[in-house]
């Protein structure tokens, strides 16, 4: 069972414009998060920001506030630095463009969820094999049952980072444009244009014979690909 | 007439591993910003990196190497911030879900550009207008001439920045999955989940009785919407 507590901010995570905007509660992050397929790990090196995509899985009972895990390897420069300082790890999902009648109002709907922490490096093999799992089965339900999973070798090249969803913001924005009073009569068409990201017919490998299995076909199909 | 010139990669931007995935041309870097809707803004506040997206547009005659323009309300922090620091900003777009027989081999198909710089505050009124034009054109190209422009209240509620497309990398990841020689034979379906983005077909806002016009329609077909 997983316990749903308040986000609880802190400066950085304290939105200060827009707070309509803000989402605060747990669930709302976890349905981005749960939503979402990348995210987008900053990391400070040498002093400069380096934003980079990456996979990333969850496992909501893993801790007090649920927990965020990424991988990468151990020679990233990203993952090398990330256990020892906060990270900011962003997960976004464009759902529109929101194009008003004038310029100033153009928006963007959308959902976000911001998520500040230092990282743990995850050294306990079953939990490192715990969040590979979830980050493959993030990605595809199902699938850590239906692969190879990894030997020595291939554990030894990876690294396992485990963030806690204690420090978290989320902000959307959702809806039709909001023009000015005085702009409601002009003569520009206003709306939205819906976005979203889906899947196309999944593509068996040449070198396979094996026909596409189930929770394949349910993931490509749950994302919007035709049958 | 833009010229093309060759990538300079710094040590930031030299990529050490997986360096076949790098594209050191800047017609790959072109082709990811065109092709992308939206960006992952870097900057180190208080000494913890923020990442948040946000809208972008592109001026490739504009300097050397061509700019990159964000705007953002005067009160943001991630925007005040910008000016005086290094910022990295990325465009990822996620082209597939890659599936091997070994979870070890499952990846992502990807193209993604990382450009580092310390932008510059816009404060030419006319080079402000130009860079607010460029990113709502990015957005649906033709939209600037089918808007009433920002107004002089406006302008002041919003910066504009300039980012030079000097310092960038480019990486990217496409085709199948690669297991390993003696995986070959393992009884695992391996193949690509494809992805995009996609359009739906326009909403007209309640209060609009305008037919959706042409740069609309264009727009959004482009992106996939039924007609």
């Amino acid at each position: 069972m997983t316990i749903i507590t308040p986000l609880q901010p802190t400066a950085r995570t304290q939105l200060r414009r827009e707070k309509e905007r803000a989402g605060t509660d747990r669930e709302a992050l976890h349905d981005i998060l749960l939503d979402g397929m990348f995210c987008h790990l900053g990391v400070v090196l040498d002093g400069a920001p380096l934003v980079l995509p990456t996979a990333y899985g969850v496992d909501l009972g893993a801790g007090p506030d649920g927990t965020l895990y990424l991988h990468g390897s151990v020679a990233a420069r990203s993952v090398v630095a990330a256990p020892e300082q906060t990270v900011c790890v962003t997960v976004t999902h464009a759902d529109g463009l929101v194009l008003a009648r004038s310029a100033f109002h153009h928006s963007v709907n959308y959902r976000s969820a911001v998520i500040f922490g230092v990282p743990r490096l995850v050294t306990d093999p079953e939990e490192k094999q715990h969040g590979l799992n979830r980050i493959v089965d993030h990605l595809v339900p199902g699938r850590s049952n239906a692969v190879r999973g990894p030997n020595r070798k291939e554990l030894a090249k990876t690294s396992v980072l485990a963030l806690p969803l204690t420090e978290a913001s989320v902000k959307s924005r959702a809806g039709a444009a909001n023009d000015d009073e005085e702009d409601l009569e002009l003569p520009y068409w206003t709306g939205v244009i819906p976005l979203r990201v889906v899947a196309d017919h999944p593509i068996t490998n040449d070198d396979c014979d094996l026909l596409i299995p189930a929770h394949i076909r349910t993931r490509a199909s749950q994302l919007g690909a035709p049958a």
